[in-house]
């Protein structure tokens, strides 16, 4: 018996930048052109960002292959997506110095990243998010991915974008809920990162929800410092980077079992709510803090009970099946004050008995 | 308008084993469950490996999920056989703990490291491949990917495998045209890396037709350890591992044009006979050199010129669509003798005039 090692050379450390302000997507192609000169570009976006018009003020006169994904939304997030944009790419003789180009919400940004993954064998790629949800979150970070038929994410891969590019004028064309819903991941971003952001998002709740440019540029900084700091410190989810899942282990159970009625948000609120309950619980939250968060979301018009068609069985088998779960119960990720993650022996996510869950559920009601 | 900067961190190096003997398979799941013992296993295997009995001889009585490829062959290297394997995954209830071992020839070795990159974000894979051309090649260096309807490898990912098992005696089963067909990437080991392992070649190739262990590893051993070295050199072939495509450019033109009726091997032999008429022609080779080549091709009872159906127009437009070309015509790697590469300016691959491509193309009719 022969032995043979293979070394695999270290991959050194790089960065990436994200680009944040109002009123400069008419201007940005020639600023990508500028930062990636010698690639060709190929656009993935969705029929909203043609519907509001951003695609054409982003590209002008420029004639650019693209790929314009139709119905919008999450039920076009599938593997048949993915194919029929790298047929798309190969018809239009791309190859492995292309940029991809993703335009539009977190389903685009996924769906996009995810391509040039595996285009050929991996191309770089671009983000420019136009919803509060993947301005806050999920352009930034490198989590990749589309569902199968059983379930979401199930096909993906870990790809950092080679750019962001934030212009949070392009928030105002998003329908009301829709952009209420996604900033609660700005919420959820202040209560495991940082309590003078709260407090920032408390006092300026009424500029945020008339989208004024001013509070939104600061909310977009605020958002991908935090995400940013998160994902250096474990950009494979390894252990600290799961406390952006603060809300998400009931929140994604909700958001299941109301057969995706409710927005992803709007089912985090509900989880976060859930998770100030279980802090009350365990002694590491007073009704103050809770009030104060309960207080923002209802400002927001995110729900912070359960809806009645919600039945606690159906939450905690849920939560049961959740992907982080070990013996089929997950461990939660909870904060001991606003701006604080609780750890216990070095994990971010801890134990929370059964019991526990199932009681708060019932005072979630 | 705000910057940041989002810092990703190096990735450390690392490593990988490949194993060598004759004969181990039988005891090899017990070794897979020692080395791996945390994971559970998913084998993605193929028809062929059925019918052989080598998929029965690796598990004995385990019973391990699996998915058995139909038909064999590069027909089924495509998405949706990627589709159907993930599906299957899914159905086994199986998580980001899971080990894909991909047990079979190249085709198998592709699909299941393509698989393993993209499922749940990606899962550890390892190879234990059984045919010539994949344990001199393939299971080594971390190529993934399937066809798309339009192009070769389309989709596809650089992951490195966690370990490779190479058991000779697999090779026993396999047909006598597939099995010298795969010893030409063994030819093309020694002529750009080793004058010695060419010696050896010639002096033992009556021991490796006949498939006499003993042969068969000291085989396997030259060529992963000059796979391995290449590859660790230049992991996502930016330059150096560009050497491994020797014989290729023209062999894949060729491979091609004979709508793949020719194998791999066997266009690749025509390949590297072009290579050298090409270095002889440029004054990097004479006649003596490349007459030793074509005789351990004509005892791998290898094509040493073009089919006559073949025409030169068909093989330089495919050869001007080669990916790595460069204003419509590759570059081509040449060696100055047997064991080295030429290089020019730190370049592995090298200009070539397409009238001297020409005149070679009618030199091997």
């Amino acid at each position: 018996m022969s032995e043979i090692t293979v070394k695999i050379p270290a991959v050194p450390a790089g960065s990436y930048k994200i680009k944040i302000g109002s009123g400069f997507l008419a201007k940005l192609w020639q600023q990508i052109n500028s930062d990636f000169n010698r690639r060709n570009k190929f656009i993935i976006t969705d029929e909203n960002l043609d519907k509001t018009g951003h695609l054409q003020t982003l590209l002008g006169k420029n004639d650019v292959p693209k790929f314009v994904i139709k119905p919008a939304g999450e039920i076009s997030k599938n593997i048949n997506t993915v194919i029929a944009i790298m047929e798309a790419m190969e018809k239009a003789s791309l190859g492995r110095d292309t940029l991809v180009v993703g335009l539009g919400g977190g389903t685009v940004g996924d769906i996009a990243g995810f391509a040039a993954a595996i285009f050929k064998r991996g191309v770089p790629v671009i983000h420019i998010p136009t919803t509060t949800v993947a301005q806050a979150d999920s352009a930034i970070g490198g989590k990749t991915g589309v569902d199968s038929s059983l379930s979401k994410n199930a096909f993906g891969a870990f790809r950092h974008p080679a750019a962001v590019y934030i212009d949070v004028a392009t928030l105002k064309t998003l329908g009301d809920r829709e952009y209420r819903a996604g900033l609660v991941e700005s919420v959820k971003h202040a209560l495991i990162a940082d309590a003078k952001y709260f407090d920032f998002i408390e006092k300026n709740i009424g500029a945020i929800l008339a989208r004024e440019n001013d509070a939104l540029e600061k909310l977009a900084v605020h958002n991908c410092e935090i995400k940013a700091a998160v994902v250096e410190a474990d950009p494979t989810e390894k252990n600290q980077r799961r406390i952006l899942n603060y809300g998400h282990t009931i929140g994604h159970a909700v958001e299941s079992v109301s057969g995706y009625e409710l927005l992803h948000g709007e089912a985090v609120a509900i989880g976060i709510i859930a998770a100030g309950l279980i802090e009350k619980e365990l002694g590491l939250a007073d009704e103050t803090r809770l009030e104060r968060v309960r207080r923002v979301f209802s400002r927001l018009s995110m729900p912070v009970s359960l809806p009645s068609k919600i039945s606690r069985k159906s939450l905690l088998e849920t939560i049961s099946r959740d992907k982080k779960a070990v013996n089929k119960w997950p461990p939660f990720v909870l904060t001991e004050k606003i701006g604080q993650v609780h750890r216990q022996n070095g994990n971010w996510a801890v134990e929370v008995k059964q019991e526990v869950v199932e009681k708060i559920l019932d005072l979630l009601k």
